[in-house]
């Protein structure tokens, strides 16, 4: 840890959650002394037995003497955040957050901190709170910034390393091209994934011609995977949507309009085309997942 | 292998993929004399390396003692059988197939063989052809029978008695909400998942507002499960859809209406709704699948 300079040593972590305890425990692996704020005491004692930092508090001022700062909160708060906190920051620390959606995060943040950098660490588990967080969570996972004009070039390169030394995978993007990945990659997924659930409800309605506990016991890989996200817990559902309406409702038309098409060829039995459009899908399918 | 009279001891096989090969195996392990009957030279040879079947041909002349006989051809073949074939079934032998959509099977069937029963064992990979067949495919997945009015009992019990030799969980169902069903947990799933990869091919398009390449390399768990099945074999997926094509339009339907009643509550930032929607797919999730 010889080239870091000192006063780096220090980083507040904002909420101990999956994201921000994982963070904790990577980053006292890594040398640095970690300070974390929670909001809860019963939080506050569950996070200290764990051991997701070596300082933890209710009180913002733990984070003081921090010369980095995550924000590792649920996407609404870091949206709206609590007025004592943003008091609490120094001014020259340097201020990420680890938000699944950038625009409004950054037309906020912007306002608020002269040396903030919008970031969102991707990581592969969908456990949530204290005992969530785990070892080496960002470990070949993107950890993508959003940076715009009114960035400061070394806020970003402090929070660059910090991410190379977790071992992610850094990489730049323009804060809406990434929202509008995010929502086909992860936001929109969950409600076309929630609208074949919503359609086992509507069909379990209509009992003269569905035997719904039928389709129960004849349940196989294609529901399971398909509704898998769409059946994850709504209020994270919820949050995601409220901060990336507009990606969202975009891409979500594109997605209405390509199946309609489907449903068109279905209805006037084109099979050619059916085919050509289901081996388009197999091929994209490659460019996205390799399994 | 006592209780069994003799003469059911010969079961003849039509086709010798995932689901004739796997029968294949399982049935001579249980004591069956074995015949399978295939199409091409090269799918005979490889047949009869991998034992899928005791005796092996390419002549339907094959069947000629077999007092069962299972259908495990593609879907569309057992709707349009080859004539050769038809002729060959003895008389007396019980039929049955093994089509994942039942009312055309139904349909076509009961016209050819006055002893034909309709059904569709579920099986748990999606392999095919002849390398595919493995023992055990059956065990624990429902073996569902669409039995009519015209359906023999005496044949219905024999097919019975056969899946649950194989260990598979035997139902009876109405042809039309099988395929009701099958098209909810099945079919459906498959063209909904591949219009979320159709929208990425769409969105690739519009390169302005989206990267599709950061898209792919941000591609987390939901994307890679909800297009799972949307990636699969294009023409087992238009074979089903082909077959199944009334059934898939009015659950495709109301997906869409589903889907267009989320939108509206995301276009009209109904969040305490939204939570609602969402949070019913997470309760009706568990009623489908026990993870």
């Amino acid at each position: 840890m010889g080239s870091r300079s000192e006063h780096l040593n220090q980083i507040g972590i904002v909420g101990l959650g999956l994201i921000g305890g994982s963070l904790g425990l990577d980053l006292q692996r890594l040398g640095y002394q970690v300070y974390g704020l929670v909001n809860r005491r019963s939080t506050l004692e569950r996070a200290r037995e764990r051991g997701l930092a070596q300082s933890i508090d209710t009180n913002p001022s733990i984070l003081s003497n921090c010369s980095i700062i995550i924000l590792a909160l649920p996407l609404s708060q870091i949206i709206n955040p609590p007025e004592e906190l943003v008091k609490a920051l120094p001014e020259n620390a340097v201020i990420t957050d680890v938000g699944s959606v950038k625009a409004p995060v950054l037309q906020t943040w912007e306002k608020l901190h002269a040396k903030f950098v919008a970031s969102h660490p991707m990581a592969g588990t969908h456990q949530a709170g204290v005992e969530a967080g785990q070892h080496g969570l960002f470990r070949g996972h993107p950890w993508v910034a959003t940076p715009s004009k009114n960035t400061e070039p070394e806020a970003l390169e402090t929070v660059r390393k910090l991410a190379l030394e977790l071992g992610s995978q850094w990489m730049t993007a323009d804060a809406d091209k990434h929202d509008k990945a995010v929502a086909l990659i992860s936001h929109v997924p969950i409600l076309v994934s929630a609208a074949l659930l919503g359609t086992a409800i509507e069909e379990e309605k209509e009992e003269e011609n569905t035997d719904i506990t039928l389709a129960q016991r004849l349940a196989s890989n294609g529901f399971r995977d398909t509704s898998r996200v769409g059946g994850g817990n709504p209020i994270l559902g919820v949050d995601m949507v409220a901060s990336n309406t507009k990606a969202i409702v975009d891409v979500l038309e594109t997605y209405q309009e390509t199946l309609e098409k489907i449903k068109q060829m279905i209805y006037s039995k084109e099979w050619e085309k059916l085919y050509q459009e289901l081996n388009s899908s197999q091929e994209m399918r490659k460019e996205f997942i390799k399994e």
